[in-house]
């Protein structure tokens, strides 16, 4: 099985090295973008959405070349284990989601997906193992169109930038007459942070 | 100058495969990665906070272990160009972010930054260049602490896990009886999406 351009035992090295651990849900997530590949026409240009911020992204991140800072790739936080690549232009785009109607034969995944034991009973390895075997016949997929605030328009246009009269920073100025952070929403403790 | 482990050149070859364009924002970032951790003491374990979701948390993901898909980055949207390497533990920190106030002798970084010109008008290079030769000096650094909900607590208990009635997938039972998707948070169009 090939993840992407890489080979399997590729893909695995750099998951480790991006990531910091082969984390089960990267594997997942690698034959997932490779099953969104599969369904999408080629050569076309995709945006990427992740609705969890669980380890999906960092596979999107290695495989495609949409990145959370370059924009291309959102998260969108519904908590299910799921990402859609979708055309940037229209919002058409494919869903592919890990199935949890599919995991019958897969006991280590279910028990990992579903967290049915707790973390120190369970045998990283073993999933892993167990994704490599299950190959693309866990996940479903369904065509999808996505709202059209992550539609990229022609016309978009980006705002102006304000210095804050409080920090003195250099922030959006069509989010207030002080910056957010200066308005409480930092993440910061203390005063106008 | 060296950026991280990487010289300055090989620095810019990682952003463009990583990010797909040399942005002078991820340039500032990698100048900003190296000035936090001047300023951390060594060795310690940190989680980072990028205030902008725009180029420099790809900086971050260029240069430190932490990366989205592994949470030890987070987003906190300020649109301030700033990042905090922060103690997972403590919540104590350094932020760093470019100080506009420093700006007066980079007329290119000036223009970018303020966005004083539309973007066909700005040279990347000459903003990149500017980069380079204003080094360390146009940032400021202060020393913060992160809001309680930003730590790592031993006592974090990761929610269970429901399939949600209406589309059958996994989802964090404690986000409600059906998952955030079917109650119209999700980001496509259509019924329970």
């Amino acid at each position: 099985m090939n993840i992407g351009a890489f080979t399997y035992e590729e893909f695995i090295d750099k998951v480790k090295s991006f990531h910091g651990s082969i984390a089960p849900g990267i594997v997942a997530g690698g034959i997932m973008v490779n099953i969104a590949r599969a369904n999408l026409p080629q050569g076309e240009f995709f945006d990427v959405i992740c609705e969890t911020g669980h380890c999906l992204p960092d596979a999107v991140q290695l495989l495609t070349p949409c990145t959370i800072g370059n924009r291309w790739l959102k998260i969108v936080d519904t908590s299910r284990y799921a990402l859609t690549f979708f055309n940037k232009y229209t919002g058409d785009g494919i869903r592919v989601f890990l199935d949890a109607r599919k995991l019958k034969d897969w006991p280590a995944i279910r028990a990992w997906f579903l967290k049915e034991k707790p973390k120190r009973d369970q045998d990283q390895q073993e999933i892993i193992d167990e994704f490599r075997m299950a190959g693309t016949s866990i996940y479903s997929t369904e065509k999808v169109r996505v709202k059209p605030s992550y539609i990229t328009s022609s016309k978009q246009k980006r705002s102006s930038i304000s210095l804050c009269p409080s920090c003195g920073e250099a922030y959006r100025a069509d989010l207030g007459e002080t910056c957010p952070a200066c308005r409480g929403k930092g993440p910061y403790i203390g005063k106008g942070k």
